[in-house]
């Protein structure tokens, strides 16, 4: 019996203390971009810290101006190799659309099988701990770790992670490795491993219109005054034509087409656009005119709005004529655009549809260009056959449109690619209600890292 | 020395105790749109219970299904006059935009002169208890009243007095008068008694867009998943033209330009509308192009959006794609507009806005057509000479911007004119923060109506 075979045999027999370990962890609220959380934060780093001392890491929880981050060191005789997850979470509002509090972890049955219901189910607390199982696993059987191992978890991921490039360029000797791993992406199918080989950007942008001195009564001033939500609803209706394209000057400067072999081969995995878009309650895909919904969400760009607020939103009625209004606008970037021009062009339009009286205030949240990942070279070529080999499919490499800003400060703060594997399904409901992660992607999640060290150590 | 001159004086002499009377009243959270105030607001009304009966009244709390009626009765030889009034107050929000907590009310110097502060002191708890001052100088000097007295006292103004028609029915016997006074609109300026003899009436109506079944990633489906905010903003851009016209079919049917006499009388009064906008921080009016501001405030309909939300709206960001989003739209109407009419329409305009997948669900709120009162009637000429006796300027008869849909409601259930005097000014901040009520207001409000009442028992 080989070594992995032996590991893979401890991952099946250690399951249910690795889903007690995984429920600590769940428990903690650690919601970074609300304040009032910041001390959950912390826990979920010193849980993480304790755990990777546990399996044999120099590890530690490293303060930062924000949420903190977490390193471990192991040494190993195969390359070095740097982990990537986060441990912090997305705010579970609407509280009342959970059917059990987001940070009760129970095991569910649905027709799909069991899951592990939970904020951070899937996002990312279940992903990092599949990592982490099989890390445990190693070192149980073996004694050590297959490659030099180093570790990082950060707390602000699901914030704009605004520590962690000064974070990263404060740290480069002691983090920059041969390769990354990235585990927060998804498989194909249920039965289908996948390795993301390209990633959307993100600009994310705040604004404010404010205009008059304070909240005024529409029955004084109704009518002559400026009201700031009908210029944001101007403006914001003006960000796309009528076939769902943004109307930025110079938006799609850069982005080309997919090719016709990408094309051909994407037609052949046979995404079925009727059961994606079914499985949210729709049915009529909502984006670009002209382009097949795989493309629509991942490799167009897009404009969306992620959150409004203006004037009396409470029960009943209030004829209130606000001061202010907010949009939270995100872009979805492709190769060939830039952030920074592409949030100068948004800003532009905002400027542009103001009447007098009215101005704006931008709060900048993220900026980051797509990135793409050398699919040719021995590491995705290694780790994808270890992938089919537990799958027993053949991995497929694939654009994603989500984006993972850590992959790009990896290149260029570290000179590292980053090979982004993960086991979420597409009916996770990351960033939303009754967030699960699926038994399955934990256990065969945990099996699937085992191959790949054992593959990237040289087999 | 006269009665009246009397009444007058102890007016004068009884301020320091009017106003703890008014502080006692300002400092119950009487906020009716808020279930969770609805104890406050029947505090409010025993408190005006108990006040009716030290100046001999018979009075007592009705409960309706809402907040409750306070009515209360007393005899004398003039006319009988319903006086009406509400206790309820707009809710705070903002808070932190508040100078002081805003039911601690206090005295405050302003370069206008002092004025009490608190939400309510205008709108309408410091207006009413002018009134009642009035009644107990005039009890106090001559043991009686000088016309036969029925007071209405609401709870529900603010949130679209559900409870208000019912009771109107169920008690017209009990409470049809002769005329009705009603104290909530202002003055002229600080110099100059008003009398307002055209009200707007109001259509409210909150919209709720939805798509998908829950929340989504916009990473997994941003570009082609229908956004409810996209949708909403779209809509509620498609309601005004370019030249601040509302679009809705018919929406100007019956609607009439000032008559070219009213329009000379008006500007006569020179109407400074930089100053008036100015005011509040605006330089530019923002209305239907073509009308002066002066108009655009009376006797233009206007569509006005009183709060949006959808997604997420707190600190930091959340690149979710939200399920559904919110507006709460209203529309001021003027003579010639039918209220279910114009809901009719507005309803059909966002249905034509729906793409595939997006639905909408309609709440109303409130709905009242625009008012126009006799100014040539005795009372109207009575009243007017009493106003410009005590303010030593000339009342202006004036159409006012806002609702009072309690004038409407007396006409068709009671069959009764109302008079509405009132000494509210444009600066008092209602329905926002900092609100407050002159000084000189409540005073010479009292001394108004008392000089009022005697004029309507014959002078």
């Amino acid at each position: 019996m080989t070594d992995l075979t032996r590991v893979l045999e401890r991952i099946d027999s250690d399951q249910p203390a690795a889903l007690e370990r995984l429920f600590e962890l769940l428990r903690i609220d650690s919601i970074s971009t609300d304040p009032a959380h910041a001390a959950a934060c912390r826990r979920a780093a010193d849980w993480l810290v304790e755990d990777l001392r546990g399996i044999g890491f120099a590890a530690s929880r490293r303060d930062t101006p924000g949420h903190p981050m977490v390193v471990g060191h192991a040494d190993g005789p195969g390359p070095h190799l740097l982990f990537y997850g986060h441990y912090d979470v997305q705010p579970v509002d609407p509280l009342e659309l959970w059917n059990r509090p987001p940070f009760d972890p129970a095991i569910e049955d649905t027709p799909h099988g069991k899951v592990i219901r939970a904020r951070g189910a899937s996002d990312d607390k279940g992903q990092l701990m599949t990592f982490l199982e099989a890390l445990r696993a190693y070192r149980a059987v073996t004694g050590g770790f297959p490659c030099r191992l180093t570790v990082l978890f950060e707390g602000e991921e699901e914030s704009g992670s605004p520590s962690l490039m000064p974070f990263l360029e404060a740290n480069r000797d002691e983090l920059a490795a041969d390769l990354a791993l990235v585990c927060d992406t998804g498989m194909w199918d249920r039965r289908t491993p996948m390795i993301v080989t390209m990633l959307r950007g993100l600009v994310g942008e705040e604004v404010v219109i404010r205009a008059a001195s304070h909240d005024l009564h529409s029955g004084l001033y109704g009518g002559a005054a400026a009201n700031p939500i009908r210029i944001l609803a101007r403006i914001l209706a003006g960000l796309h034509d009528a076939d769902g394209r943004v109307t930025l000057p110079g938006f799609y400067d850069g982005v080309e087409d997919l090719s016709p072999r990408m094309r051909a081969e994407w037609a052949a995995l046979g995404f079925d656009e009727a059961a994606f878009l079914g499985e949210v309650g729709l049915s009529h895909p909502a984006g670009e005119r002209g382009y097949p919904v795989m493309e629509q969400i991942t490799v167009r760009p897009t404009c969306e709005f992620n959150g409004i607020s203006g004037g009396y939103a409470g029960p009943g009625f209030k004829t209130v004529l606000p001061a202010s209004a907010m949009a939270k606008v995100s872009f979805r970037l492709v190769p060939g655009q830039d952030p920074e021009r592409i949030r100068a062009a948004f800003r532009a339009h905002v400027e542009a549809g103001l009447p007098p009286d009215a101005r704006a205030e931008f709060h900048p949240h993220g900026g980051a260009p797509a990135t793409v990942l050398p699919t040719d070279s021995p590491p995705f070529q290694k780790a994808r056959a270890a992938l089919s080999q537990e799958w027993e499919r053949p991995a497929v490499f694939m654009g994603m449109g989500g984006s993972i800003p850590i992959v790009g400060h990896f290149h260029k703060v570290l000179g590292m690619n980053s090979l982004l594997i993960g086991f979420a399904q597409k009916d996770d409901a990351l960033h939303a209600p009754n967030e699960k992660y699926d038994l399955a992607s934990f256990h065969r999640g945990a099996r699937s890292w085992a191959r790949v060290l054992h593959a990237l150590a040289g087999g």
